[in-house]
């Protein structure tokens, strides 16, 4: 365990593992404490989320470059894949809903932005290879519109009812799951050469000397249980923190989880940037995005035909619709040009603080809804009926 | 008529037209059998599309560039024209508009996606010109802009009167006729040079050896002849067919005629592809796409006026002006950067097919309804009155 | 004072300063005159805009760069934040709205449209510095984006109330004036170098030799003190020649106004593409329209707490706020090549006549309603209300 104990002396970040003993003590001896085992698990799940990370990247060091960069797309996003997978549990589908759009905008705004501002502010004028960043924001932008298509649909067409969704949510998973494979195959086979900085980059990013495969794989296998574990009470306390807050269910699950979930990615774009590796920053946030849209959403999906009360599909409320289009053009925008200065990191910023305060101060939710607004139609017939009763 | 004879020897796809003798003696014998009327006639359709393209490419190459230019671009999208008159005559004015929508999503879409993926299974990375094609790309853009408005401002603002509808829709015509002759003054008359190769390929593409000026001549009448014969039939069977199949009124207007309309210029635009000619597809697909938005779809509302039994406007049904915003935005998108590969186009039909099978899983229509979904403000009040009542 | 009457010689626009005299005199004469008063008001307003323009050229040119750019920058939409707050004095919240808006679309697309088609019309293609463009074209699309996130989630979410949108304009309205703090210290600090060829052009486009600082500074306030004084009257009288001349409210605010406004800039861009200094022309318009969008906008919301009778908030119409994105979409399409021909510019003026078109043929405010259309929503339910009453 010499090197698991060397990273952890090494990496401030990983101090806070401290906080998953003091997590499992404070639920079993306050189990009503929901704002205390909130902030634990948030606490928590950070250091679990950069274990995760590392021992990810190195069983894909160790297995060779096509099973290691399929182990390393495929769980880059374990942490959100996790804490989704408790609310789903939970049948907290609207957290669910709001987590994998929040972490979509937050990966495609917060981290890139993040990335383009604290390497800005090192480095007066930041070239990358806009060939490669075209591509990936043309695959987050389709990937997007991709899980959008239901919302958008049934949003412009209010009559269409749940089963055709429900039936139209699956068919789009299966298609999506299919598409995301055959990207695998693009970016780790056929077409490697295009990809190959990024993926080596991020693996010598992460650590000089990676772990032996034992040790990885036990990590692996020990903090994703751990993660699951702290995953169970974050969700079962978000609610009742969010109210203590005074924050709303929407500003969580789309702000706070994504950050949480997203914790670890974020410190490897954002060490990139400052080490003026533009490429891998880029490829970090947008392929962090669409791995979110194009593989973890549809898996979510197909799983709560197994795992949950009743079966989720992909309609999100028309807000998240907005902000996701929003994101995705932003980030086909700024990474046209190849070229980045502070500026444009404030600007990218800028629109992520923008969404951040809407969901902020959008009213709280009314008695008898679910945590996310409902259908504007829906409501809008409600209201009338209301008026006229 | 030798080299007729000879074309149609050597090209395995005018063999279809057998079918055409057939549907006329089906139509005469079985006039009850709408099924059978509609595979037929979906099935003379495509050869009798495949002539009338390649008769317009003689006609054009003996007239000399200028006028030859002109006919090519004007009657390219000839076959898509003679079936929405056949609508239009019938007063079938959603099928109309569906089959506008849906050539102009299906050509940007399906044709676009198509050449990318087969030209990419064959070459490892396509190179293509990037200026020309951000410059159709920004044309098809706008121009669907343009025909959205309509759409976009009543659906916006739901107290505009119909009457408001018709006036800005025979405004806007008047206006894209004229824009689309600016058009062909400048891609034909002022700045031929830029549109040269791909212009020059076109002709060389379809025939090496170009028919006879009388043939060709005669070719086009009597072709445009059968085509609206065959035309008619297939608008008087799409609707009875669409229930016996299962299919939507809106999955048979957007996808299949589309894709029956357009199978001459896909044949073509895919056979460049697989030359290594990535410049010729992009501008069929995305040149057919903005011509159906500057000149068919214009010309019929004028021509509503004139043959239909009331007047056309240009509003669209939400889902379907997303639906072409998206398809626009895709095609600028993947064009930007003038480089292809297999995955590119597995994306852009990814987002076609997601396209189709939204459409085909929509509800059936309801009774009272029309062929395509009504305007979603208007349906919501009926249901809050039929709540309340 | 010889500099300005030579100035005044030379210009034939500033000829229409004979105007602001006879206003002030059909005002005192005839104070029920509206058309007459509004016509004259127009007139006056041209030629004031123009000095106003030169005027701040000239102190800007005195002040050495770093001032300079700064007092360019903020008052170079000095006669639209004046006309502005005199409509915000009189609480015409919707008027101000519409010119905002309308200042935004006008600039991008009429402005750039109008220099593209009259630069083309003398040279055969105009090449210009694409990577400037693009990062202007980006900062528009993102301030854009910025000022339009409440109106998109209000719309989304019918059941937000009046509250929240308050506030959250006021949190954006101090947001979006940090960002542009920021922007101009990018932009005349950090970055200069990036944006000095146009800055530069700019001063001499303007003028040969400037002005001394004392004309400069007492143009300056004198006319702006006349300014606001024709402003006064304009909007006064603009509701009753709306109505004279059969114009909607939509149509004055959006088009009349912001053609007013802008047209000393117009000139300036229009006289830059005539000279081959594309760049200019690009820069002249799309930072005066993203000025609107970070600067003028938030000031006025601030404003209103002070001035206004009530306060504002950055709530557009759905109309305006699809026009508004298109816009800026438009923008960032045709500037991304770097390249220009006639074409273009039709291409980009027929979206802003559409837009115009649409606008004109609005059906006219209805009794009990403000000048802009209300919300969708309420309207519906409104009409679901009549019909079951």
């Amino acid at each position: 365990m010499n090197p698991l104990l060397k990273e952890i002396r090494h990496n401030p970040l990983l101090w806070l593992l401290a906080f998953v003993p003091m997590l499992f003590a404070a639920q079993r001896l306050k189990p009503e404490a929901h704002t205390l085992l909130f902030v634990l698990s948030v606490l928590a799940i950070i250091p679990l989320a950069a274990l995760l990370s590392h021992a990810t990247e190195s069983v894909a060091a160790k297995t060779g470059d096509a099973i290691g960069g399929v182990l390393n797309g495929t769980l880059g996003n374990l942490t959100e894949l996790v804490i989704a997978l408790a609310a789903l549990r939970a049948g907290e589908y609207t957290l669910v809903k709001a987590s994998l759009a929040g972490a979509i905008v937050t990966n495609t705004l917060f981290m890139l932005g993040g990335s383009f501002l604290l390497g800005g502010l090192k480095y007066h004028v930041q070239d990358y290879n806009r060939g490669s960043a075209r591509l990936q924001a043309s695959l987050l932008f389709l990937a997007t519109i991709a899980i959008l298509i239901p919302s958008a649909v049934t949003e412009a067409d209010s009559a269409t009812g749940s089963a055709f969704t429900a039936t139209l949510s699956v068919g789009l998973a299966v298609l999506l799951i299919g598409v995301y494979g055959l990207g695998l195959l693009f970016s780790l086979g056929t077409h490697r050469e295009l990809f190959g900085s990024a993926g080596h980059g991020d693996a010598a990013e992460a650590s000089e000397a990676p772990w032996p495969l034992s040790l990885a794989v036990g990590t692996l296998a020990g903090v994703t249980v751990l993660v699951a574990l702290v995953s169970e009470v974050f969700v079962e306390s978000v609610q009742h923190a969010a109210i203590t807050f005074g924050m709303t269910s929407a500003f969580v699950g789309f702000i706070v989880v994504a950050l949480v979930g997203g914790a670890a990615e974020m410190v490897s774009a954002f060490s990139a940037a400052r080490k003026n590796r533009l490429d891998l920053s880029v490829s970090i946030a947008l392929g962090s995005a669409a791995q979110i849209a194009l593989f973890v959403a549809p898996v979510l999906v197909l799983l709560s035909y197994v795992i949950g009360p009743t079966p989720m599909d992909l309609e999100f409320w028309p807000g998240a619709v907005v902000m996701m289009l929003i994101a995705a053009m932003t980030a086909s925008l700024v990474t046209n040009g190849g070229r980045s200065a502070w500026f444009v990191g404030v600007l990218v910023l800028m629109v992520y603080l923008i969404f951040a305060m809407t969901l902020y101060l959008l009213p709280p939710k009314l008695p008898g809804e679910g945590t996310v607004p409902q259908k504007a139609t829906e409501r809008s017939i409600q209201h009338a009926y209301d008026e006229l009763t």
